[in-house]
């Protein structure tokens, strides 16, 4: 029986009747793949993958894994449906927030170069716990970012577009009423005009000495030149996932700023990523054998 | 109007009439403190805080701010009650033990040793969401792990020292059956006969191929040797607060076991602890002034 799937992975049941294929947009595509209806892109691959598209003359649908799919919107052949992959990576970036909060907040840089020097010298850190968190951005990430807040007993803050008093949310519009009264700020915006620079040096000045600012939405919420000059003093510490220029160039001076802790924008493709792709995909493939509405379709 | 309260800080609301004096375990204590009543040791300040409790005529009261307070019994004058600080150091080690978990599962040590030499190279991490968590230690911290785990939605299984079915704890003896299912081990156990080289190289050995081992407890809960043994192949991984011997000495070969990451049994002494403890002690000087029975009072 020929594939009237195509997938990145072997491991996924696909209903009787529908054959399957496996492309990991590493390995060169299987041939033979005229019946193929039903496309899962292999995530994060690069340019391969998407030009497939255009060579499957039975295609009907395309299920993306990323949340963002702009690029792919113009390959799509008419009467071929979109799917993406919305909410699969909210904890995987979520918990790297922790991650970014929890080595600023308790010094791992410092132990683990104690650690290569095969040193114990013994230190109280500042905490997570009872911190004030302004959480700026409270979507889809954001509420998972919330939730792992609130677990560890920090005070979180909500802040979106705008006012959602129903839901505790603040408008963008009240930062600097909030700014000087966090511990930590932590941001999780998309790219668009309204928030590129939205943390300059203004909201910077407004924050507290010793205040931490997270960003693990996209860099250009954050004035760079500002951040180094907050930080290169000392008064403000950060912990980034994105940062603006990406990536950042080798000798760029926020590299080696003490109190400033860097990651190469990795947040959102760690392991757990998978697992929860695949109950989509395997769900997205049972309501397309029974004829169902699929999930996260995107409109063209 | 003398003191009849002895504080480790001066910004404590204490109740009309019971004048306070500050000693900070670094400074010399004030003089004229024949007075005070209610003796509130300064934390983690080594032996001379305990040796000032002989020396305080109208003692009624010592407020340890340590869980543990074995050392301090023995210098109690007969009459004077001793409370200990249960439960104030919970979330401070809690979150230190997702600081290790997220150090080892998301490559902390890989990015900030790229951050030194400015390099942006990407690479997809483990992740704790969806990772089966054997919680070994079931009490205080234990459930606060517990709470931060879950909220980054691992799976937990719980393991007290006995069973306890109604709410879900297994007991110590079922390890053997619970560690071939475990992705990460965490060890919150007290250091008794029990609970010393529980985990030896049989129950290493038990653990899947790059299963991650956590210890925020004591460091005897584990055979160093056999740790050593299993993580030097690269076939398992650790984080640990605590070790055995401690200090661990400069040039053991744990320092430099790659995918080892040690910090200097900090987890308990984080800022967040200090609120917590103002709070308990606000609350056990306005029961003393009513004559209220006290918390966490110690049986002697
Ligand atoms: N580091 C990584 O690896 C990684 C991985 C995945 C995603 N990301 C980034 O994370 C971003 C957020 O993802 P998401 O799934 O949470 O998106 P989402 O569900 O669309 O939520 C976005 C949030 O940002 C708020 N927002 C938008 N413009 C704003 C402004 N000008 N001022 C204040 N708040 C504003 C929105 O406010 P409203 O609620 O009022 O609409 C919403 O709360 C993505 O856009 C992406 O850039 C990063
Ligand atoms: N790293 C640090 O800085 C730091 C700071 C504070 C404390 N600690 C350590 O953390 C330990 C735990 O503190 P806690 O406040 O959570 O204590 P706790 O409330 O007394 O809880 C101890 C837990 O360990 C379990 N347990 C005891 N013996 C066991 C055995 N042989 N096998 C399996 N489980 C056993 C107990 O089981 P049951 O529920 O059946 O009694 C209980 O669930 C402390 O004793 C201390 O050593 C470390």
């Amino acid at each position: 029986m020929s594939a009237r799937v195509l997938l990145p992975w072997p491991d996924i049941d696909v209903s009787e009747g529908f054959g399957a294929a496996c492309y990991d947009g590493v390995e060169p595509p299987p041939a033979d793949l005229g019946e193929v209806e039903f496309y899962v892109l292999p995530y994060d691959r690069g340019p391969e993958p998407p030009k497939l598209i255009g060579e499957l003359p039975s295609l009907r649908v395309v299920q993306a894994l990323s949340a963002g799919v702009e690029t792919l919107v113009p390959l799509l052949p008419d009467g071929v449906r979109l799917a993406n992959g919305r909410g699969l990576h909210d904890l995987s970036v979520a918990e790297h927030t922790l991650a970014l909060i929890h080595a600023a907040q308790r010094d791992l840089p410092r132990w683990f170069a104690q650690q290569t020097r095969g040193e114990w010298t013994r230190e109280h850190t500042r905490s997570l716990a009872d911190s004030r968190v302004l959480l700026v951005g409270y979507g889809s990430i954001g509420r998972a970012v919330e939730r792992q807040l609130v677990a560890a007993e920090a005070v979180v803050t909500r802040v979106a577009s705008r006012p959602r008093p129903d839901e505790d949310v603040h408008g963008v519009a009240e930062l600097p009423a909030l700014l000087p009264k966090a511990d930590i700020v932590v941001l999780v915006l998309p790219d668009t005009p309204a928030t590129r620079g939205l943390i300059g040096s203004d909201e910077l000045a407004a924050l507290p000495d010793d205040a931490l600012v997270i960003n693990v939405g996209r860099g250009t919420a954050i004035d760079t030149e500002a951040l180094l000059a907050e930080t290169r003093t000392g008064r403000l510490r950060a912990g980034l996932d994105v940062v603006d220029p990406e990536p950042l160039p080798a000798g760029h001076p926020l590299w080696t700023v003490p109190g400033v802790v860097i990651t190469p924008h990795i947040a959102g493709g760690s392991a757990s990523f998978y697992p929860r792709a695949k109950k989509l995909v395997a769900e997205q493939l049972r309501r397309y054998a029974k004829g169902e509405e699929l999930l996260n379709l995107v409109e063209r």
